[in-house]
C-alpha cells in the first residue's frame, strides 16, 4: 500500500499545483476584465449645451475685451464635466476628447462672429465669418488630448458678438473619443 | 491505512471544493466577457447621408410647413438604424449619440436656409443662414441620449430651401458615442 | 483496500478532468480578454491639423487644378495615421472613421471656398459657401468605413480658395469610432 499511497499524494499535490496555477490565471483575468469594465464607464463622459436658456432670445456682446461663452441651456451632460455656471468643462479622465462650437449672429458689416475654443487658456481653433447683411454662421471643431484636470470653453472675441433664441443656433458639444 | 485514507480523502474534498470556487468565477468573468464583447458590437452604430441620389441637383423647397429632409445618398450605415425612405434614424440601443448636420443653398435674400433636428417631435439645435446672394451655408451638431426606438430627423423648416448635387454639400451623420 | 484505492483514484481522475476542463475554458476567456484589450489600443486614432503653421498668415489658391490642402500645424495627431508632409490620412486598421473639415477665405464674389473630403481618389462630401464680400465659412462631415491603408485628405477645388492664421480657421480632424 506503501507505494499507492504515494502516487495517490503525487496526483494530489499535482491537482493542488495545478489549481494555484489555474487561481492566479483567475485572479489575473479579473484584474484585467476589471480594468476595461472601468474603462467602459469612464467613456461616458459627453455634453451639448445651446448658449440662452429656454425663453431667452439675446445678442450676446460686442465687449471690450475677450469673453468666455456660458451656455446655459444644456440638454446633455453625461458624467457632469461641463460647468453651466462657467462655460467650462474639465477633463475627469486623461484621454482624447472631440469639441465641436457652432456660432451665429446677425450681419451688420461691423461686428463678425468670432470664437475661439480654448484649452486651459491657450486659443486652439477659431470659427468665424463675416457678412454686412443677413445671418452669419460659423463653426470649427477639434480633437485635444486633455491631462485630468485640463479645461476646455469657447471664447467670444472682443467686438465680436453672437446670438441664439429658442432655436438654439449657438452651441457648444464635446465628449470623449477615449481614455489614454 | 484508516488515516492515511482519511487524510487522501480530506485533500480531495478541499482540491474539489476548490475546484468548484474556480468554476464558479470563471462563469462569473466568461458572463463580464461576454457582457463586454456585446457592448463592443452594439457600438457599431454610424451612418452617413447626402439629400440627393448621385446624379441628381435640385433645390428642395420653400415648403408651407415643416418638412423632413430625406436624404437618399447614404455611403455609410453601419447597424442599419438609418431609414433612407423616411430620413429617420431610430436607436437600437439606450446611449448617447452624435449628430451632425449640414445645409446649403443659393442665397436670393427671400429664402435663407435653416434646419432643426428633431428628437421624437421636439426640436433641438438649429442651423441656419441667410445670405442676400452668393451660396449660404449652415450647420450644427449635438449629442443626445436616446432611449430604444427613439428617433432623429433633420426638419426643413417652413418658407426656407436647400440645394444639393454631385458634390454632397446638404448631409446627415449621426454615431452611437456609447451605450449606457 | 482495493476498493478504496479505486475509489480515490475515481475522485481523483475526476478532479484532473474537471482542472483540464477549467484550463480550457480559462485560456479561451484569456484569448478573449487579449482580443478586447487589443481592440481598445487600436481604437486610439484620432487628429486634428490647422492648414498654417504657427506664425503663418496665407490665402492658398486659386489653383488651376484640384490640389490637396497639406494641414502643416498639427496639436493632435494619436496614431501617427496623419501625415502633414502630404495631408493625408492614412487608415491603421480596418473600421469606422468619422472626418470633418472647415474652410473659410475673404469673400470677392470671384473666388469661392470650397473643399472636397476624397477617400482614396473618389469624393465624397463638399464643403461650400460663396459670398461678395466678407469671410466666408464652410465645413461638412462624414463617416466612412475604411479598409486598413485607404486614404483620405481634403481637395481645395479648382478656381477656388482658402485662408488660414494663427487662429487657425481652416482645420482638418478625423478619429476612428469603432474597429470593424
Amino acid at each position: 500500500m506503501k507505494i499507492s499511497v504515494s502516487f495517490t499524494l503525487w496526483l494530489l499535490l499535482g491537482a493542488v499545483f495545478a489549481e494555484v496555477s489555474t487561481d492566479a490565471g483567475q485572479a489575473q483575468l479579473k484584474t484585467e476584465m476589471d480594468i476595461l469594465k472601468q474603462q467602459q464607464l469612464v467613456r461616458q463622459v459627453a455634453f451639448s449645451a445651446g448658449l440662452l436658456a429656454v425663453g431667452q432670445v439675446a445678442t450676446i456682446g460686442p465687449f471690450p475685451t475677450n469673453t468666455p461663452l456660458i451656455f446655459k441651456h444644456v440638454p446633455t451632460n453625461i458624467g457632469n464635466a461641463y460647468n453651466s455656471n462657467t462655460g467650462v468643462f474639465t477633463a475627469p479622465v486623461r484621454g482624447a476628447y472631440h469639441f465641436e462650437w457652432w456660432i451665429g449672429a446677425v450681419g451688420d458689416g461691423r461686428h463678425s462672429v468670432l470664437a475661439v475654443l480654448v484649452k486651459n487658456s491657450e486659443g486652439v481653433f477659431t470659427a468665424y465669418e463675416s457678412q454686412t447683411a443677413g445671418y452669419m454662421s460659423a463653426s470649427n471643431g477639434v480633437t485635444l488630448l486633455l491631462e485630468v484636470g485640463d479645461t476646455v470653453f469657447v471664447r467670444l472675441w472682443a467686438g465680436h458678438r453672437v446670438y441664439d433664441d429658442g432655436g438654439h443656433r449657438t452651441t457648444f458639444s464635446g465628449h470623449l473619443l477615449f481614455p489614454m
